[in-house]
């Protein structure tokens, strides 16, 4: 591929135990209830600012936030941050939802390492370390593609179709769960005080509509998309799909499922490896920065699995697709962010990031009233 | 002052010719249409992006405004920036609109050169160089807000109280205009490739309601906000004062006034030298991103001043003050950030240039579909 790559930080893998097994369970455990102590301190201290009260609207809850996330006040500014790229793909492709052959994965996956992809530009304006993770590519990778460049961790060559059965085996989620937990808990290790998700999968708004019909108990239609901007007989075969695998999870696993079952039902490798992901960086303690709306589903779940990871959570955006407004409120997020994207990779949340800095700067380098002589 | 500054750029002065005089002219004179073709060009070139088409949402809308006010497809990376920050005073502090003295003002510019200030502390992270511009501060600065830190044009101390007569001479606002219009040109002189407009004036948005009320048409009582968070005894004083005011300029200089006759009335030093700056920015070619209420009043009477300015800015954020949204609305502009802020200071504009960066960025080093064999 040629690429008008930009000088930034080439693509690095983190150093992954070898077994990364029980990741997931060991960081569900440690996660801690945010510090409300830390988060009332925040506020007390943008009272004593060099500012009229309240004048920096949801700046001043961002910066609250991350007091109650990181336990002290002012809370470091999160930096570096590093985005983990989770990858792939579907079986449910089958179906005819999206008019992209799952190779296009594969070629996105490149051009993340390479540079090339949106994302990949947008992390180099904002200085945030890259890693895509193949959890579940089904396509091969061309061969620059190398190991010290990605995580190489494919766990199947893509899901089944969730249209026909169940999309993983309860093992293959566990082990996506740990991958998550493992990644995050890597990159953190490796000096990163900011994680962002991202994700690329062709068809994964299928499952992600799933997922969120079934943890938010929607209407599958009102929660099912254009993704890419598919065209109204896709839709409507996707429609379909979405609503027949939603009523199998109903009527093998009840109304209230539980959350591994039904990711092994109708979810997505990528999709439990960022939930994985989420809650390995609640635990770690940093942040995590929420992109679109894969990466909201993928929080629903983590949510559902670790109550309490969503107070550690950031929403980077409103996600254009349908669904995003719920799954927000439901985790109690407000998007710093409402662009109108609906790209994936990352890229709502790389976008959102100097925001998020910017509200932890504010809280430790402003000078106060009193020191102004306005107390 | 004690501060905790952070080590940033330290706040510097540009050199300004010593007679600004018919700057403000010179630049209305020199301002061109956007070019309809580079914006054009980055409609397609978004097309042929590694993406589905659209998805990036207003993003791209940023990136085909900055190639037509660029003139070139893909448009430079709007860096570095630099923020001018005009302060002044207001004789209507005398009706009691606000509990803050106007000495205040003196302070917070202390701040802007010191770097305890929230604009400095943003422009810290974004990279922004930070140029207080003193055009009528009322009080004595600090003897160490030495002349090399800051722009010492003081055209009078203050503003008349506009409730009992005009705020200021023509020729005031006309040294104003100018003095806005000559520091824009010697920033871009410098090497600024973006301006952010930044004010500071306790009371300024009194005079902010009267333009908006005047240059909109629109009742005063809907464009009369808390600022600083006034309570409602002085918002009713406030509304009093601003409409009263409305009325005399519709009773001396008609429903459609000569725009520098209506500032001169119920105007402002910075709002003046800010609408100056405006089109300063605009002739000089380099997008101008319009901070929140105050800044966009401002961008109104620039742009009656000199009609299509409007297509050279961007809205960093929408404010939380009233008479924001038709304000923006009437310049057609879609706000980058809604995060409820209502500082000013340029605190919105700062905030906003990563994305506006982001989004020249992406147009430039983004891949092509053609050259991921996708097209």
């Amino acid at each position: 591929m040629s690429t008008s790559t930009p000088a930034v930080e080439p693509a690095r893998a983190p150093a992954l135990p070898e077994d990364v097994t029980g990741a997931f369970d060991r960081a569900a455990a440690a996660v801690q209830p945010v510090d409300e102590a830390a988060a009332e301190a925040a506020r007390v201290r943008h009272a004593t600012l060099l500012k009229p009260p309240g004048s920096l609207g949801r700046l001043e809850d961002l910066g609250v936030r991350l007091a109650a996330i990181a336990g002290c006040c002012p809370p470091p500014v999160p930096e570096p941050a590093a985005l983990a790229v989770f990858a792939g793909d579907h079986g449910v492709l089958a179906q005819g939802i999206t008019p992209w052959p799952a190779s296009v994965t594969a070629t996105m996956f490149s051009a993340f390492v390479d540079g090339g992809a949106a994302v990949r530009v947008m992390a180099g304006r904002a200085g945030v370390r890259v890693v895509p993770v193949d959890v579940g590519i089904a396509s091969a990778l061309p061969g620059h593609v190398t190991a010290d460049r990605h995580v190489a961790h494919r766990i199947a060559h893509g899901t089944r179709d969730l249209a026909t059965g169940p999309a993983m085996t309860r093992a293959e989620v566990d082990r996506a769960l740990d991958l998550g937990a493992a990644v995050a808990a890597a990159l953190v290790d490796e000096g990163a005080r900011a994680l962002l998700t991202g994700e690329m999968g062709i068809g994964n708004t299928t499952p992600t509509a799933c997922l969120l019909s079934v943890f938010l108990d929607l209407d599958p239609a009102l929660v099912t998309g254009r993704g890419t901007g598919i065209d109204d007989d896709r839709l409507a075969k996707k429609r379909a799909v979405v609503a027949a695998a939603v009523d199998r999870v109903r009527t093998r696993l009840g109304d209230r499922p539980e959350p591994r079952a039904a990711v092994a039902e109708v979810g997505g490798l990528e999709l439990a490896a960022l939930a994985g992901f989420v809650v390995g960086g609640a635990a770690a303690g940093v942040p995590v920065v929420v992109d679109g709306i894969i990466a909201t589903a993928s929080a629903v779940v983590a949510e559902a699995l670790a109550p309490g990871i969503a107070d550690r959570c950031v929403a980077g955006h409103r996600s254009a697709e349908p669904g995003a407004e719920e799954a927000l409120t439901h985790l109690g997020l407000s998007p710093v962010l409402d662009l109108g994207l609906r790209l994936g990779e990352g890229t709502g949340s790389v976008l959102a990031l100097p925001v998020l800095q910017t509200a932890a700067a504010v809280l430790r380098d402003m000078t106060t009233l009193a020191d102004a002589g306005l107390a």
